[in-house]
């Protein structure tokens, strides 16, 4: 065996993401591109906003300042500094300060970070499902186990299911919202009702139960009323956050952990994950995106494009007699299948040249996903081709 | 507990180049930066090549082209190329493709890339002694075992002691060369040898032995006749480079792992390299840093700035009375001790303001570090304080 036995597995059961991937350029061979209606993937399609460009274009005028040269493993201090008088401005961490932030290499480093930070060998995470396959891979590369939990039929927090999920053993809860691949953004109160389930079993158990909120997508929403990261309702709160999809600049991996000011011993907290940062070969964040960021961080792209195509697609498979939940933000919608069996509807929208994710890739049987990061064209020609699927 | 146990315990070992840091931190508050003389770390002092600021002017003014969305896990395709070819052309992997070449986060990122592919629970990796601590971590990180092995009183590969270190559960041997912390790079003959040893090996255990080649320092290198990489010598062999150094931009983190043609399967290697990069939450290398070296392939800092301490710390040591091995290359370093305790000498030069890493934290007592990575004020000040310290 060549590489780790672990690894082959695993390799074995290559990503349906991946596998859509490989479909999708066969059909493109075959049929052209602008005949493949390709929703399987999640890439931002905006350019990063002009003053991103802008920010490299001055970047290339400073060429005397030891900008590209290590930092300290947590990041910069002025943009620790910044991103901490955000947080408080917009009352997510009443009293953080630049030691509660440490850059990450995206918010996929800055999981692994804070997995791997907090968890002892068997200990529990669990995930809110459906959910982003990848979180399960991050947990088990620190020794943990990953729980996932069944959120209702409305992708919405079951408390009581979430209850039966929680162990002496669980150390953490992943809390993805807006979440991959439903599109929910957890209602308010669905999240208080999960915090203070969470409290009482901090208290029954004498150990800390983490809630590692992941809000990448927290600017694409496209409600007035965002409900505050669960994050800051738990003490024991860590904000993972990336500007990949804000910015569209996934590409260049570059995001944070935010430490809620109320956890226990928050400097240690912050020595933990700087340690981690270091030791699993992060080193640091990009040192030319934390500079890029720092002048960003009240600039999205056009978060309206995206508003767009989901009113569009909602529509679209409404008229076709999709059963769809309204998605409140990212770019992905999860419509119910109209056949039991997801994976085959998957293989049937193929024959239409349409390319989806099953909701098996996320732990839910009988869904797909729709991602709209598409232009004009494939965003119609996939409407109609969605509506044969069904006709 | 807040994080986790091996965090914790991990921390209160803080690195010794840590502590340095603190101690001189507190150093110039009281007595000036410019009178404390800081050797202590490895932070590349020059600026990168102007060429790496005309690359972000050029890249701030290509602004419709995609360029800083998700690509291939394992980098552009473009990039990779480049790199397989430059690889062929040096003769370093003959037959060497894109597909052998995975962009990673800096050395730090690829190791652990590398690491998690190859390592089942238990299985040992040696590190040749004197050593980077930061490989035990690595490869704890992965359920491995570190297993370090004593050069010789030059720090050249002792092919005796290395047959003792080489067991059943020996998965791979990280060989890094020119050496953090001797400035070593081992001769052609000892590489020859080790090979040879580690080859016999695989076929009397019947499975791979990697060898990982760390190459981070490869331009850093003061003689004319370079050896092959360990990696191109034998056939499970992998090269870890970094720019970090040839570019002066540490704080991007951008470098790449080369599969050695021969390889046991190198699809499935490439494969499982890319999959690790994905899971590990690299996912990939940042993009602007792979277009960037995409365009300085062949290009470096002035190494003959590097080469000009390295001589003049060489002189003010030996006249000083300082028992020292040449270093061939890197900006370090590694004179023994005019005493045997290498922290009570450490100690002692803190007295004379002078900040040097003891060679317990590079696993050699009796040692102590120096990185040149200084300015002609320092070296001179440096070396006058080194001459009263053994005075």
């Amino acid at each position: 065996m060549a590489v780790a036995i672990s690894i082959a597995e695993a390799m074995t059961q290559a990503s349906w993401i991946r596998r859509m991937f490989e479909r999708g350029t066969e059909l493109k061979a075959k049929f052209g591109a602008e005949n493949v209606f390709d929703l399987s993937l999640g890439n931002p399609f905006l350019e990063p906003p002009s003053q991103y460009f802008d920010v490299l274009r001055e970047l290339s005028e400073r060429r005397h300042e030891g900008l590209h040269r290590y930092m300290a493993n947590a990041g910069f201090p002025a943009v620790r500094d910044a991103i901490a008088k955000k947080l408080n401005d917009n009352g997510t961490f009443p009293g953080l300060t630049g030691d509660g932030v440490i850059m990450s290499v995206g918010a996929g480093g800055g999981l692994n970070v804070a997995l791997k930070t907090i968890l002892n060998p068997g200990e529990e995470v669990i995930v809110l499902s459906p959910h982003f396959v990848e979180y399960e891979f991050y947990i088990r590369n620190h020794g943990g186990v990953p729980v996932p939990v069944e959120t209702d039929e409305n992708f919405d927090i079951d408390v009581e299911t979430l209850a039966r999920g929680i162990t002496p053993k669980t150390k953490g809860i992943i809390v993805n919202s807006p979440n991959n691949p439903t599109g929910r953004l957890y209602p308010r109160a669905s999240v208080a009702a999960m915090v203070s389930l969470v409290r009482e079993r901090e208290r029954e158990y004498g150990h800390p139960i983490y809630v590692l909120a992941d809000e990448p997508y927290r600017e694409l929403v496209y409600v007035d009323d965002v409900p505050p990261s669960a994050a800051s309702l738990h003490d024991n709160g860590l904000l993972i956050y990336s500007w990949s999809k804000s910015l569209s600049i996934p590409g260049e991996r570059i995001g944070y952990i935010a430490i809620n000011p109320r956890i226990d011993d928050p400097m240690v907290f912050s020595s933990g994950l700087t340690f981690s940062t270091r030791t699993l070969g992060f080193v640091n964040a990009p040192a030319t995106s934390q500079l890029a960021v720092l002048r960003l961080l009240d600039v999205t792209i056009d978060i309206g494009w995206y508003k767009q195509r989901r009113d569009r697609f909602l529509e679209g498979l409404r008229q076709a007699g999709y059963d769809v939940v309204t998605p409140e933000g990212t770019f992905y919608i999860f419509p119910r299948c109209p056949i039991p069996d997801d994976v085959a509807f998957v293989n049937r929208a193929i024959e239409e040249k349409v390319l989806l994710v099953p909701g098996s890739g996320f732990g839910r049987k009988g869904y797909f996903r729709i991602s709209y990061c598409v232009d004009d064209a494939t965003t119609e020609g996939a409407i109609a081709a969605l509506r044969r699927v069904v006709a």
